[in-house]
């Protein structure tokens, strides 16, 4: 049997893959597509923005293991064999990293640094009302891997802390809201919203001029989900009219964001180049490493996505 | 007896103090220096920046109580009657602010908000390595109030967090240091370095190059504690040899900084116009209540500043 390790990644970042998944896992035969030279043999492919077309010419792939913890782009693949199991990365490291960026920005916020930013461009000296955190309301979109390690990591920052998610969580300090009605009660009175909900036909375009008119004038965004969970122009407008205070996003339809968006220049936006959480090669070769060998010894294949809800 | 509330503050927020304590403590007679009858009736002085040579005036003073956290202005004024004591406040909510501060500025550093700040300006989108806080060095100069609550806070974001102190302190997961011995083991392979200790005749100054030279290459510095600490020059030369790569700056030798001043406009500088733990006038004013409805009752006076170490 043997692993087929599928990217369009850049050629340095295949090659660390491949040596990285060589060293832990020496019993396997992990090779690249063109150097297959038996396609009934290959059983497991490693995904990282794979090339479309090729996973369906393999004949026995018992299930495909993503690098990345989001499938949206591989979900929107029609060539993907729809039989086939599909792992996505479940890294603890990686809600971790996120858990840190949520931290990070919503703390950002809380103390206006974009509003001292600005004030130190013009050397005013202005000093503004500052509550605790204790007084701020922050609300996560999305109660899963990275959802919940950041809810928690605001809750230990004192922050009021609520989430959203499709089935009804129960989390200690945290208030939970599932479903339609759910968001409506959750978004009121909400000084910070954070996007982490997985892309689907469901969340497409949430981020939008309806759910902004539902917070408090003048609450702030963040979204660390999918560039196609905002719509850019409802943003803008909702920044003009002080609808939304500030906006940070981190994912955009189109990555990297061209020179030309306006987003780039936007005084009230905190544009990052998607490093909320990025992949980290070490963790995440050691938790496929583990799957890998769980379903050699077992033959237990891991929790695969839920092709029909998306993700 | 009476009370006399001594400051240099703007008119509105003096009559804010006068009005909020007159509230919390209706059987005092509180007054303003240029109300007072009986010089002599006076026992107790409530004082935020006080004009010199009035406190000498009143001879049965039995304490001083100041609004502020820190007394170096204070004890900086020669006309401070010697034996009488000198009361600072200590406030968990100013804690509570300072050490959300703290965790706001070493979060923005640890996840290279500064860096990410420059490229957006020239719509640069770059993708920048990313450790854990778990593998991040932080240490706090000064283990006090508001040291000690900023430490504890770093703990639970996964820091790896140092104390400095002068008494050596002991903390769960902090690692704690003291005296002169310590500092430079303290620095030793710091991230971020915080200053967060009192202005003194020993610590005036000790944010300098002899200093920054014992940080590893490319350190941070933040400095929430007073302008005195800093030498700003050293800082200056040390972000342009990179030394330092950024600095956090809250206060100043001179407040409002001068708009001449080149910290303002400095690319290496994040310029915050002292705002990382304000006397909250609620819970302040609670707290000085306290403290005279015991000594009214007990005849107890808080703990005084040891005036020979200067805090
Ligand atoms: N910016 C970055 O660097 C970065 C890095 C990693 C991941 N991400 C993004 O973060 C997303 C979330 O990752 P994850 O690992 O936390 O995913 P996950 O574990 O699958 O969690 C998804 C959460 O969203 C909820 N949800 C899904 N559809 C919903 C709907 N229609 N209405 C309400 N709630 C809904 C789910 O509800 P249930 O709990 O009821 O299922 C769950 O709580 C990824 O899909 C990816 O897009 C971004
Ligand atoms: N930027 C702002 O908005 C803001 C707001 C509030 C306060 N502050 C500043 O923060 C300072 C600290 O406040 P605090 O309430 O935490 O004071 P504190 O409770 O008196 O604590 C001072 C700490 O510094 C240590 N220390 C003093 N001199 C030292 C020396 N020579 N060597 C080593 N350690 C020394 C003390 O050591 P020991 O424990 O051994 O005594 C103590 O741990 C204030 O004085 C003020 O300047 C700034």
């Amino acid at each position: 049997m043997s692993i087929i390790l599928l990217t369009t990644v850049p050629r340095e970042e295949e090659t660390m893959w491949l040596d990285a998944l060589c060293t832990l896992l020496p019993g396997e035969d992990i090779v690249l597509p063109d150097r297959i030279e038996d396609k009934e043999a290959v059983d497991l492919a490693i995904v990282a923005n794979p090339p479309q077309g090729v996973l369906r010419t393999l004949p026995n792939l018992k299930w495909i293991q993503s690098l990345w913890a989001g499938v949206d782009a591989l979900l929107g693949d029609s060539t993907l064999p729809e039989a086939v199991p599909l792992v996505r990365l479940v890294d603890p490291t990686l809600a971790r990293s996120m858990a840190e960026a949520v931290a990070t920005h919503v703390l950002a916020l809380h103390r206006n640094l974009p509003v001292y930013a600005r004030q130190q461009q013009k050397s005013l000296w202005l000093q503004h009302e500052l509550p605790l955190a204790s007084e701020r309301h922050v609300g996560i979109l999305g109660l899963g891997e990275m959802g919940l390690a950041s809810a928690i990591q605001l809750t230990r920052l004192g922050f009021n802390v609520r989430g959203w998610s499709r089935s009804l969580k129960s989390q200690e300090d945290v208030k939970c809201f599932s479903g339609d009605e759910g968001l409506s009660q959750f978004l009121q009175g909400l000084d910070i919203v954070v996007n982490l909900l997985p892309l689907t036909a469901e969340t497409k375009g949430i981020l939008s001029k309806s759910l902004f008119d539902q917070l408090p004038q003048g609450a702030s965004l963040i979204n660390f989900g999918r560039g196609g969970h905002q719509v850019e122009g409802d943003i803008l407008e909702a920044l003009t009219r002080g609808q939304l205070s500030h906006a940070v996003l981190d994912v955009f339809s189109q990555e990297p964001l061209p020179e030309e968006n306006l987003l780039w220049r936007h005084r009230g936006v905190t544009l990052l180049p998607h490093v909320a959480a990025p992949t980290n090669p070490k963790t995440a070769a050691d938790i496929v490493t583990q799957n890998i060998q769980r379903y050699r010894s077992s033959g237990l294949i891991p929790k695969a996505v839920e092709r029909s809800v998306g993700y």
